[in-house]
């Protein structure tokens, strides 16, 4: 049971609050109204240090004590962020160390936010004392519920290069590899000369000709980003748990160069995201291949990847934006209660809007909130009361309820920071995901992600019958071994291009494409190629009919290895003309197929087609494309993400609860409309 | 009367010239062609600092000497440049405070021009020694007319960051606010825990993650910027008034970040303009919306606005460039004439070329004079040629009339300032000035273009039946009074979206939109939506009749809240169509027009259609759409901006003053022909 | 004789190969397969100084002469490379003073390569140590053939901005002009004040508005980078020649800023080249007008300029990229064997793949070499296997035979240079280029670069019936006497818009377009302008018959100043429709033609039909557009570049020397073909 479920029965609906930015006149009458929605919840602080340390270790929790005072007394509950986010200007214009830089050295000063660095001592100094302030004074107040350590970690930049992170890599390389001598070798600096033999000639990535640093480094760098930010996540998570142990810790967002998994596991009672599908509104409105908002459901599996039950601490409330880019169109009417639906079918118990009312100055006037500038109701706050009655009465039914995948993708952190700087594999990363999740919706299929972590153990994999891997190209013998396990066991494995061939220094193997992946996949690789516009990607042909698999991005010509694979498509076209594009071999009592290309929404649908994966749908609804289905429980969440209503077919009598009564036969569903079933 | 008439009956015609670039033995060639050609007056020496310095202290007049006095010789008049837009490279190697820096610290060096600050107390210094020394000099010298104080104020770049401009804008928002706590208020600086507790603290705005800076802040930087530039600019004013009391005193340019009107009306006896009509040669070809060379018509009235009889001090005479960049094609037969008339029938009584001979050397190698390089003639020597003998004949009918406009377009420095980074504003000023500037060409309705200030009283609005104030964000009380009191008195007040939310701080209103304006348009908005391609701005349609008034990048759903009010075009798609789009309210003795988007042509045409406005060439003249008509006092200029001819159809008998003679009924006249009528 | 032909009477094929790279297991296998695959020379060590000299003043030459003995057991001989390309960590840590810098003073650091500069005194010791200690070691061993000086020299970069670049080039000036007076005439520093009164005041061109320093300057800039690279290559070809005398001395790479016909002549045995043609593959796929790898035909015409007979350090053996950049697909099969006959073809003598094996680590992990990671044979290795075999066969019959071309593009250093900056004349000259070597491939006219320089003599250019110089702007009284003496001599010159206005400073003669040109040309420029989308290139038409010639990029319109001149074709278009757009003029006994334009193909075409410029396939073969005739002595070589057969007819039957047989009449070459005839 987790720490959500442990403080409420009823699903938590609430808001971003900031008592510091209005006159406290409007105070009690923005509480009282909030509990007239429905919520339950409020989450302040996490930019005010300068209210509550005006000056260098002077404290003062006057405005807090009277803003939680006043929540506590409409039987709202808070949580308290920790505004480690914004130091005080009296703090960095003292202490510059505290400062981030780029690569090129520029310091960032203050004037926005997330503009220091993790690893300065004078930081951490800072930080831990406010820190240890806060959480003693509020670590008993009745109206307080847990905290949130920061804000969004890594977001606005997650690259540092202030002189302190160049010394604290130093330390965390000399940690690692003891030896000048396995630096080296790790890095492979005996390619240009690049040895190192003194710690102190040992930095982060510098300026160079061309922007192209050493890529073993530079996946070393993320790897200590992500640890360090860890580190400075858990100077604070340690302090809370002392002086507030009756209060849960979290911290929200899901940035780069950041493993939520591990900072999770040894830091947080839960995770927390950060959910604004309206991004979705920037992208290229000619992409017939997207899925625009429903990618946020990709996200937030990935959120419940790292805690089976979460929260999402800002859910999008109108438009967004800052006062010069991010600016987005308003949320059509539906579409916010749609989008609360979809973090909720996805795992949310606690669900706080962001923000009670749209700030009237500072960088985010256009980041907006419920409730407008001028404080009168507006249709965002209509939509939102909706909600709010809406769970009130069936949101305990729903908390604490798992979600139900019998489809997973397999991802890691190694291949997805050694991939962001890696041209040949980048762009098919970003092209398979978006083909297997667009497919996987259409076929209404839902789909887990699952992290392979130092920890993964069999078990976890095999709860799953089928799972994609779409471009390892980092595979540890460790892993491999796994992967191994699992399709002995009885698992479909399904990988594509590039796979296996760098150890985890993201070094190559000199061994055979793909690597220990041979060994299930029963092929190797005979001959390969990128593609570009002057060197289109083959078509292929199916095996076993006469249509056609595109290929995208890369070619790898198959060459079978083993009796027990066959071959399931092959090129049509370029040099390799009638060489395997896509196998499939039996090993152990699974299956592992290999695809020498990205996938296409094309080869996935193929390969689905020929694997009969079955939708938990099969048998009782007939739904239309438009739909997302997501199960938590025995609760069905059917989601309509269109502008127009479509139709559902109900086989089976099914009970609606946001409507109280039954449903059967041909149903419509109103644009942006939400079912959520019992079954 | 002005200073530019009182110096002269007939139209002041010239050049700027280089003696300094040219071996002296061309000199009096140079001057004597200059005569023949109708030119009285020529600019010199504003990059000439090195010439009167060569070493800190010492000075040397007699190159400029001898040059005046060769020009005095010919007849002609001469404007001296202060030389302080190039400082010598002796001033700044030896005190690099003097130059400018980008914001992330690089410090521009010597090697091109403009790369020095206006804070440095050294520069300021060194500018009123040479100043001085200057004025002192030539300020009895008879052939001098007068000065241009620097050259092109806040060209190349109008922002600056070096040291001396920190400290100096920490001292301007010290003047401003008194106290930390008001300067607090006014940046909103309790957002992201910004609170300044110390003046040390307080910089322009710095680096910082995502570019973004405090947009309160930004806004009193320009603020800051532009009383700076006054504050040099008077400097040099101040020195020359003193020492040579009887010569004229002008600044030119029109620039970034600086108040004009405040620095002509406290500083200068006229403003001048330098015009490059030719830039629009680097306009997308594709825009069929555009009106390329027209555009600079709009930049006249707005020169027109600072001073009602103006200079243009750089006016194109050939293709121009840098060596590596603005590389313009060659203007046709006729266009620079064309483009002459077009500033004078805009209010210029002086009117220098812009170069005498093209440079040989240096950067502006490529940016052509009247003669080309190899110093004989050329067909842009023939046709400022018939420029000089036409104004010979009829320039002195011209000088001093004033240009006649019914309409104005509404304009103030804060909203520039404020929308240059505002997203959600910037693209709406741009479309709306684009549509009414186009639309109005093409009815033939001459434009004013009016500034907002301090000053500004209500009779110099109600000279003018219609106003248009498109997108003013910021709209303060002082100023809403005002246009009450304009549509109250008669007036007829357009508006557009997001009108009058933000205060002078750029905060927002929290009252409904569009603010005060909602007293006059008897509307307010009850939802909004930026539009972009994911989100196209919605059709409308008129009330009065079934034609399309489509919409442009915002949409704006009113609510109309006055009896006096009424709907004139309705949405007709998106999720809020049959929702007001545009509307008229009857006030006092007004109208007050609201439409909720930017201006398409489209609207302008159906709201001036709607309204009757009239053009001054009705009853008399029919006009193809390809020509301007501008009319100073009793003088008409018609200007053919095609490569065609056109046809006009005179319905009584005019006087054409370029032929000398009569017109009647249907004329041609050429591409890129002028008539200059009296009536 | 060359140093090639010298050392070797068959032609030397070898690999690059970077023992320090792999375990040293792998040796024994590697050269003894490189041996049987036909190659004689490897290359080694150019990045391997801290192999060399792992800590400072601490050598160790254990490594390589490991490796060098086991290459001479295996009969290979060794090309040695200076590692001055990759300064140690230890060296750039201790010395920051070597680094390279931008101009803006961020300083490259240690993490890539070629991120120092060529100034620092630190680093000059340091290179001359090791390449002295390197020298004298290898000098006398048994297998080293010669050497090639650091690697690449201005790759990457070739740009320097450092302290000790700065301190150099102001050095440079004052050797080059004596006197402040002079170089601030050269400068024409007069325009905007840039005037220079103590050498203390120049520098390199620094920050500065608009990103657009003195052009001036910036020409002597490139003409310092040249020199001081060629004096950092002198400082280690001097050592060489002391200690290592029976050695020959090269470099390889053709990179900007660089008189590599300079440097090659004062310093080196023989110039080498690095062929990628596979950088073709990024060009536009939509560009019909492109040759693709056909264009490296024109760089190996350039490197033969320099070197009849030369190497290729680097022929492409895969497909490249770094990590994050330059991603190439895969050669299709055939591709490199067609690559390596194209250089040969050209003028190599040695060619050297690179690389023997793709290398597991680094930057460069997908530049791949022959052999893949794994090892194994792959389709590469039996490619570059039958090219082995064939040139073991024929080789000594190409080797040490001159190039045969009648025909030559002009080029020289100063106008390469100026250009860079010069938006009117850059797009010119890559329009002209691509165009004349285009027409002359598909007419199968082999084309000669002769680069003008200091020395170059009347004889040197009436070897060729017929040469081009496009653009030439910068035009000095001695090239104009040369080439004026060449035209009178009997000589065809073709030349393009904006020919001889410059000096050799850049400055702008006073004197009428094209300059001392107009001479020959029997033309005056009366008018030009620069063409783009807004005012499109005129089309013309040629006087003897009714077809077009269409122009390009500028027009200018062209007076007839000599009797003996001629119109050829006139504007149909824009105002100047009429005028002359080209001219040719009968002068002493040659030709002088002169479009006023950037020459299209058809201009070409329309030009080259008219002179009747015949193939030297004439009268024996005919061949289609695909494929590329180049004649070496009595070797004739045919390349198809097309990715399908061509056919071509042999009228007379010829010696085809790859298949040991006669051909006559049709006959097929298939995709990527290559035949070799002797005649």
């Amino acid at each position: 049971m987790s720490a959500i479920s442990r403080s409420s029965d009823s699903f938590q609906l609430g808001v971003c609050y900031y008592p510091e930015h209005w006159n406290e006149s409007l105070w009690e009458d923005d509480f009282r109204r909030m509990k007239e929605l429905g919520f339950s919840i409020v989450r302040v602080a996490e930019f005010a240090w300068t209210i509550f340390e005006p000056e260098d270790g002077k404290f003062s929790f006057d405005l807090f004590d009277r803003a939680l005072d006043e929540a506590h007394r409409h039987g709202l509950k808070v949580i308290m962020g920790t505004p480690t986010a914004t130091p005080p200007a009296w703090l960095t214009e003292r202490y510059p160390e505290a400062l981030n830089a780029r690569q090129d050295g520029v310091v960032y000063r203050h004037g926005q936010r997330r503009h220091y660095n993790y690893s300065s001592p004078v930081y951490r100094f800072y930080c831990e004392r406010i820190v240890r302030k806060m959480s003693q004074h509020y670590g008993n107040h009745p109206a307080v519920a847990g905290w949130q350590i920061d804000n969004e970690l890594n977001c606005e930049t997650n690259e540092f290069y202030s002189d302190a992170d160049h010394i604290a890599f130093r330390q965390w390389v000399r940690t690692k590899y003891g030896t000048l001598d396995k630096l080296n070798e790790a890095w492979g600096t005996v390619f240009w000369s690049q040895t190192y033999t003194d710690w102190q000639q040992v930095y982060l990535t510098r300026p160079n000709p061309s922007d192209s640093p050493n890529p073993h480094q530079l996946l070393d760098e993320k790897r200590f980003i992500s640890d360090n930010t860890i580190s400075f996540a858990r100077l604070q998570a340690d302090i809370i748990r002392e002086s507030a142990p009756r209060q849960w810790v979290t911290t929200n967002g899901l940035f780069g160069h950041l493993d939520n998994h591990a900072m999770t596991s040894e830091l947080l009672d839960f995770f927390s995201y950060d959910s604004y599908p309206q991004f979705s509104a920037f992208e290229d409105p000619e992409n017939t291949s997207s899925l625009r908002d429903r990618k946020w459901s990709l996200s937030l599996s990935e959120t419940r990847s790292i805690s089976a039950h979460f929260c999402v601490m800002e859910q999008q409330s109108g438009p967004g934006g800052w006062v010069n880019r991010m600016d987005m169109p308003a949320p059509r009417p539906g579409q916010m209660r749609l989008w609360t639906y979809q973090s909720i079918a996805h795992g949310a118990d606690m669900l706080l809007y962001f923000r009670w009312r749209t700030a009237t100055m500072g960088t985010e006037i256009y980041w907006h909130g419920i409730n407008d500038y001028h404080n009168r109701p507006n249709r965002r706050l209509h939509e939102v009361a909706q909600v709010g009655e809406e769970l009130g009465r069936i949101g305990n039914l729903i908390t604490g309820k798992s979600f139900q995948a019998q489809f997973a993708i397999l991802e890691d952190y190694d291949n997805s920071w050694d991939a962001e700087f890696d041209a040949w594999v980048r762009p098919l990363r970003w092209k398979s995901k978006e083909s297997w999740s667009k497919a996987l919706q259409e076929r209404h299929i839902p789909v887990d992600i699952v992290y392979m972590r130092e920890g993964t153990k069999l078990e976890d994999l095999l709860r799953y019958p089928v799972l994609v891997y779409a471009h390892a190209t980092i595979l540890t013998e460790n892993r491999a071994a796994l992967l191994d396990a699992y399709v002995r066991g009885g698992g479909t494995l399904i990988m594509g291009a590039r796979t296996g061939y760098k150890d985890e220094r993201g070094q190559c193997r000199m061994i055979p494409f793909p690597g220990f992946a041979a060994n299930w996949c029963g092929i190797t690789v005979e001959d390969f190629t990128l593609c570009n516009p002057n060197f289109p990607a083959a078509s292929a042909q199916w095996t076993d009919e006469d249509s056609a698999l595109p290929t995208a991005l890369f070619n790898e010509v198959l060459t079978v290895e083993s009796e027990t694979a066959e071959i399931m498509a092959s090129y049509t076209s370029q040099y390799y003309s009638g060489g395997a594009a896509l196998t499939r071999n039996r090993h152990g009592d699974g299956w592992s197929w290999y695809l020498g290309s990205a996938f296409t929404e094309e080869a996935v649908h193929g390969i689905l087609d020929r694997m009969g994966t079955p939708s938990p749908a099969d048998g009782w609804a007939d739904l239309p494309k438009q739909v997302e289905i997501a199960i938590r429980g025995d609760i069905v969440f059917l989601l309509n993400y269109s502008h127009e209503p479509v139709r559902l077919n109900f086989l089976v009598q099914v009970n609606d609860l946001l409507r109280s009564g039954s449903l059967f036969g041909n149903i419509e569903l109103e644009a942006y409309g939400v079912l959520v079933i019992q079954r």
